[in-house]
């Protein structure tokens, strides 16, 4: 079919290109290749390159249409329930499993800008929950940072390999063969870390608030 | 010159590969193009890809040697000294910074299976500080790999932008806007929050060891 028929009058002309299709094209094109490149993209849609202008402000503004289609999967509704401890966790794990899925769209969304409003929201959310628990308004960006930090380094590890470590013939590394060999679960290795790595956080945003109030927080036990 | 000039009779011949210069050559296109490609990585070395393969096990023996180049920036003698508290994040700030230089080495890596003897002794020794201090031999892959996962999302952060969050015109966010507006050093935003995850982390590993001697950590404060 002809795109004379499509377009036909009295029938409102479908738009060839809208920014949810190029973002969906753009996270084939990353998770193929590690990288966007527009006169690729254009390509793929089947369109020119100067076309795709009219829709993203270059690169940069193919990135946030990136942001766009691994946030729209994440959980932020449960960042409007109660208590925090419960609620930046599963909002935490349903960010890690979208990276996880795209672990190559990973560095070019770190190196960009964030302005995407649905990832704002997010972020916005994060720090309310802080602020309510005692974080104070001039710390709550590092606090959140470090977590971010956490789920992205989780993200990429969650697609890592089952055996991520591998002792080479030769190479005498007895404690790191000894905990390998005896982890709890090593079926769901990166599982386990992330929920250890979870409390851990939680547990360093309570030392946080220790020191906030004045009081260091206890140094750790030797 | 020729090569027949330089190959004479009576001296060693000089080889036109080696596992060093294969890995940075691959270095550096990766930190060009985000990904490794034999062809292409034979084609910059002047040489076919057959001959690569004389020296790597195919792609995933590149990879192995873009974790020797960036293993060998790491400042893995730190680990050997106490008290465990310092030399951990002091190896950590190390480990970060070189992956910070080469941001889309990451995926990569951590794609793949651990092999390089520099990194396995690294992480065997990170292994050791962390039974010292009461860490069980079963769950030290889990609370090591937490800190890896930080420390990685961190080196992604630290090559971010200075201004990683813009709130659109038009989109409320008034907490993140006034959490961006009062942090307190913006201008190095990145490593306050790697500095604050450090010690979240360290607190992190103090409460896991209160959960390991049987009694729980304290639940973070509400």
């Amino acid at each position: 079919m002809s795109e004379i028929t499509h377009r036909r009058a009295g029938r409102p002309r479908k738009a060839v290109l809208d920014r949810a299709k190029i973002g969906r094209a753009a996270l084939d094109l990353v998770d193929e290749t590690g990288d966007v490149n527009l006169p690729e993209l254009a390509r793929r849609l089947g369109v020119t390159t100067s076309s795709l202008y009219h829709h993203v402000d270059g690169r940069s503004g193919v990135i946030e249409l990136l942001r766009e289609q691994v946030s729209a999967h994440m959980d932020v509704a449960i960042l409007e329930q109660q208590p925090w401890d419960t609620a930046i966790p599963a909002f935490l794990r349903s960010y890690r499993a979208v990276f996880a899925a795209h672990p190559r769209v990973v560095p070019l969304l770190t190196m960009t800008t964030v302005r995407s409003p649905q990832a704002i929201a997010a972020y916005d959310r994060i720090v309310v929950l802080l602020e309510e628990i005692g974080i104070p308004v001039d710390r709550a960006m590092e606090v959140l940072t470090a977590m971010d930090n956490f789920v992205i380094g989780s993200a990429l590890d969650l697609a890592a390999p089952d055996v991520m470590w591998e002792v080479p013939d030769g190479v005498e590394a007895p404690s790191l063969t000894a905990a390998l060999a005896k982890q709890r679960d090593a079926a769901h290795r990166a599982e386990a870390a992330f929920e250890c790595g979870l409390r851990m956080m939680l547990a360093g945003v309570a030392a946080e608030l220790g020191q906030v109030d004045g009081t260091p927080a206890a140094p750790p036990a030797r």
